[in-house]
């Protein structure tokens, strides 16, 4: 019997207070209304932001929530208006959208689309404002437009990306967030040339993606720059070929790679946040074609310094945001990638839990441990 | 009756102290050397950085010094090993060069060639160190390795380009530096689409040039940004739309120009040097697909300082030197972009002088009178 129109009750993870274990529980999601699509979501993963607005330290903390934003799902219902998916669809939920008439969207540049741009602060969907889950009435407040720790979700049409369905939504949806993001950096971004000279900063998931893209950009030299040590055995299975410990050296780690390359890296990602970290990135690259990527989201108040000598000596510096994919034109193609063995991702699922354990992803992250910890809804 | 191998007697302006007016005066000009160049130098003219260097208050000072690094020359006679250029030739020497063997001649992106890299601080000639100037056997030291304020020159091979003789002297030679740097800074780096939107912060003559690759590139609007409100009817010459005096508005200009935009313009180039006006053209450019460009040379202590937010909100910040052109590959191509009518180069030219008055020039420059100052070697 067909859910289209109807209420669903299904089971969410609730975070009802801000670093308190989620509650997973029944609850009701409402139809999709006008742009707007509901998916079954089949596989989540846990990504540091979720947990980041969990915690709450440092935004305007929003509850009841249904967090979650790295998932794949299908189709289950449409609302008014949408055209380009339909019940069945196997689809990647994204934390940013594409409306496809802002200037963004129109520009071959950018992803930044003015309409669906990511916004944290939000808890209700576009259209009317209001959330679409609920439990005995009282409202639960959506994240990302995403919420994607529940059977089913509901998402504005230009935030889920249409893949192909044989691609094995247990691995692919680590592309809605932190790979595509890390691996964008590199290969849309830096844009390391075979044979090349790649610096990582930060070998956390977004990093070794960003290494796994220079890995498939035939990189010669990937140096990963870490302040965990244990970090380094597991980051050459995405193409590290060399580490540096910022701690093991009495100065500027920017000046140890200099030396290491005979004047600096061809290019470098930044994927701590930490402003230090950013300036390390950007002056370790070579004068002359030295490209460098800021990836992490820095503190509110930290401010990025450097002489500008290094710009002049012809170093460049840009951000990246979502690793500059448009969601809905381009992370399809990444799937294909996966699909080719182009790239690769099952490195990056280092844990699976059963949707009732959420909590243990959490636990996890908190503790530094792995990559990304596969939640299965159905299990 | 050929002068190759002799020395050469004629005139020069020699700076004998810092800050003093120039002596023209009749010195000595010993024949090149290995793999240098003696050219007779046609029509130079004064650029910012002879008058810096003539003052010498930001560094050691070297006296006395043949200054002068904006010219248009014919080859006299050639050392050994030079293969590239023979006697008549027309040539624009040029401060920095191209070794064509080092990584940056190879790299398709760097014209910072490592053994021919602008040196300011060198007096000698790069094979033996000594110079090839001298009055009564007292060394007179080079500057810049060109050393245009002489009727004849000595330079290494690798900082003379050879033009289409039939390009007028006294107007290419402005592509020597200033021209091509702020040209190239727009059309090579920058690299505005048609119709797009530009700010130039400087309207001196190297942020003219930038203007000029502005309007070469036809873009829509071109604003240009200085605190002096007498450059403003000038600018329109050379593609100029709009104008902006930071001093007329209470708020930063950025956020001015962001306003005038509808949130920022497509690309901005720096041409001042001053660390404010080189963060103001960083913020100002659009998120998501805006370049930032500096040109300007700050002072030895400046320091660029911005949020990181303003990267990862997907703007880029690159730095260039001269222009991103490779001396003598490029320039050339430039010169025939003239000859073809597709740059202007007369409208830079707004005084000259016979060589006996050179301190004209300087006394023009000092009071920021004009743009370029033609001083014509046999008047």
């Amino acid at each position: 019997m067909s859910t289209a129109g109807q209420v669903i009750r299904c089971k969410a993870a609730v975070a009802w207070e801000a670093g308190k274990p989620l509650s997973v529980e029944e609850i009701e999601v409402a139809p999709p209304q006008k742009n707007e699509v509901r998916v079954k979501i089949h596989f989540t993963s846990l990504c540091h932001t979720d947990v980041y607005f969990w915690e709450a330290k440092g935004q305007n903390p929003l509850f009841p929530r249904i967090l979650g934003h790295e998932a794949g799902g299908v189709v289950e219902s449409v609302g008014e208006g949408v055209m380009d998916v339909e019940p069945g669809d196997h689809v990647l939920p994204i934390f940013t959208g594409e409306c496809k008439e802002c200037p963004h969207c129109l520009s071959e540049a950018s992803n930044m689309c003015d309409l669906l741009r990511i916004n944290t602060e939000r808890g209700g969907m576009l259209h009317d404002g209001q959330t679409r889950f609920s439990k005995d009435g009282k409202p639960i407040y959506h994240f990302l437009g995403t919420s994607t720790f529940s059977e089913y979700t509901v998402v504005h049409v230009g935030q889920v990306a249409k893949i192909n369905p044989e691609a094995p939504l247990d691995k692919v949806c680590v592309l809605s967030c932190g790979m595509s993001t890390g691996f964008g950096a590199t290969v849309n971004v830096a844009k390391p040339k075979k044979g090349g000279s790649v610096a990582v900063f930060g070998l956390g998931a977004v990093g070794l993606a960003a290494a796994e893209g220079a890995r498939v950009c035939e990189a010669s030299r990937i140096i990963g720059i870490d302040l965990n040590p244990n970090r380094f055995e597991e980051a050459k299975k995405f193409g590290c070929t060399e580490f540096v410990n910022p701690k093991d050296h009495n100065k500027p780690v920017q000046e140890v790679i200099s030396e290491m390359t005979g004047g600096g890296v061809d290019c470098s990602i930044e994927c701590t946040g930490s402003t230090q970290a950013m300036v390390s990135a950007f002056e370790c690259v070579h004068d002359g074609w030295g490209v460098a990527v800021l990836v992490g989201v820095p503190s509110r108040d930290d401010s990025f310094k450097t002489h500008p000598i290094h710009f002049l000596n012809e170093r460049t510096l840009r951000g990246t945001f979502f690793g500059n994919y448009k969601p809905l034109s381009d992370i399809p193609g990444v799937v294909e990638k996966y699909m080719k063995r182009e790239l690769e991702l099952d490195k990056f699922i280092t844990h699976s839990v059963p949707f009732l354990d959420i909590n243990k992803a959490f636990e996890y992250m908190l503790r530094g441990e792995g990559l990304r910890c596969m939640i299965r809804m159905d299990a």
